[in-house]
């Protein structure tokens, strides 16, 4: 497959997006303090990051208030307490998880919103819903994604299907979801294909979501930019469920954009990050690596971590009695 | 460039490299427990790696023996304790310095070895030193490689240069040495591309040797085995100098050759990496990245975070005036 670009110069239309508060609120259940949000939101207008998710778009109906804190809901009046008018380059994104989500009433017309992209994440038997809400969110004035999730577990004519019809839907871009951590580059430059020869027919671009149980979630994200995918996800330091995620001190380390800047990210690293990982836990660890290479779902190992074991041996035949 | 296997098959050319005395030695002064030493010969055997690399063989006239391991100097009578006549398939390698060593004395004729293999170790201007020395080696019976590191500060030319003087000399094999961790999978991919070409004229087989600075070592040596490299070095828990090395779990759980088995491999990180990660520092952090995406020697990264630094603006600010 063909590179589009190269290490001198740039394209212009690669785009990223930092998910700390929305994949790294899976590690510490959306509890950032203020001052957190507020800096992060400044440090991303400063690093020339194009969006900013603040998490999910939850119902609650479906998850008690008080276990989580307010990213988890995103509240529009939260995001406004922390943007105001939002008068920057700096767009506004939310995921919605398919049948988590009231998304006819918590998903407020946009030109009411500070909120500007409505990502919807589903699994492949939930397409449908998740062209209603894409349609739902559309009609409201939003951008639009679609990050179709554990796809390392999805037959390839399913896959095409899916994207076929998705791609006719009004979405505008749709998402490569390593949730496992499984892929290897040569993954991703297979999916990357696909993805993109049908999205391309219908003028849809495609973005990388990477996990790093292999160590591989910046190489991943190199893979698919490179061969043409126009959005990556990042997060500061790499917080995120289980192994994490691409760092954006990473990404920003490798993109050309003269618009982008790594020194707000080390800034807020500094600031934020190195005591946010003396209070939880994400990252590569083994047992990461086991369970992203056997693809299953990383939900074992970080139990495993949490409660502090170290017996990996144990750990592997449990995950081998479960293939 | 096209790709050699596939991920269903396996190349039976492929051969793994343990490294974790040597370049982790880096990181203890060479002070591994006699335990360890034993325990991590067994586990390559179990494991079916190749090549178990024992550490430096220094000169004791520039080193004092009592400021390191025995590993720094690696007596064949040291390795002969371990390995005994070493009637197994795993063989045995150490790195000769170019400068450092009086391969003269201290590398005795093969057959009176336990050593399989020298790797001779050089920057780009002590080539000719590296070629002397690897004749000699050669003509002791022993299989040789050259790692010429630090190549990511050396031109194309010189480096095609170097190369073509090499591969006329006995070497057997050619090492591609990210020494700075500086490389991405595009830079591999050239570097695989220019190292293959004048390698395999001369029928020499090359090899890959990745620092882990951009939570790349892994991937980038996936990058140069996909491409044609024929070996590539690993570390347990990916323990070497500063952001360590690829990590030989992460490769053995990649490669396809049922002789290698990942299960021992874990066994030994449980046993002993566990406990060694308490003991001293290495792998992936932001100073290593730092270094790494400027191209600098990582000594200053290890020296900020032995001493316990969190400052990463101060000390990105001072590499950026070193540039």
């Amino acid at each position: 497959m063909k590179i589009k670009g190269d290490l001198m110069t740039f394209r212009p239309d690669i785009k990223v997006l930092d998910a700390t508060l929305r994949d790294g609120g899976l590690v510490n259940s959306f509890r950032f303090t203020d001052e957190f949000v507020r800096d992060l939101y400044l440090a991303n207008i400063k690093a020339g990051i194009d969006y900013m998710e603040f998490g999910y778009k939850a119902s609650k109906e479906l998850f008690n208030v008080d276990d989580y804190g307010k990213w988890k809901f995103c509240n529009d009046d939260d995001i406004r307490a922390v943007v105001g008018e939002n008068n920057t380059d700096l767009k506004i994104s939310i995921m919605a998880d398919v049948g988590r989500c009231d998304y006819k009433n918590d998903i407020i017309p946009r030109s009411e919103s500070p909120i500007d992209m409505i990502r919807v994440a589903c699994y492949i038997h939930q397409i449908p819903t998740a062209i209603q809400m894409i349609e739902d969110a559309h009609n409201k004035g939003y951008e639009t994604t679609c990050n179709i999730m554990a796809v390392s577990t999805v037959s390839e004519s399913q896959l095409t299907q899916a994207l076929e019809i998705l791609c006719q839907s009004p979405v505008d871009g749709v998402y490569i979801v390593d949730s496992y951590g499984s892929f290897y580059p040569l993954n991703t430059r297979e999916l990357t294909e696909t993805y993109l020869s049908i999205a391309e027919k219908y003028g849809k671009y495609i973005g990388i979501h990477a996990h790093n149980n292999q160590q591989l979630a910046f190489a991943n994200t190199m893979e698919a930019l490179t061969l043409g995918a126009s959005i990556a996800d990042a997060t500061m330091n790499g917080m995120g469920r289980g192994a994490g995620n691409c760092m954006t001190e990473l990404l920003l380390s490798f993109l050309r954009n003269p618009k982008f800047n790594i020194y707000p990210v080390i800034q807020f690293v500094q600031k934020h990050m190195t005591v946010l990982r003396k209070e939880c836990v994400w990252g590569y660890d083994l047992p990461y690596l086991l369970t992203g290479t056997l693809n299953q779902h990383p939900r074992d190992a970080i139990e495993f971590i949490n409660n502090g074991r170290e017996d990996y041996v144990e750990f592997y035949k449990t995950l081998l009695e479960k293939m």
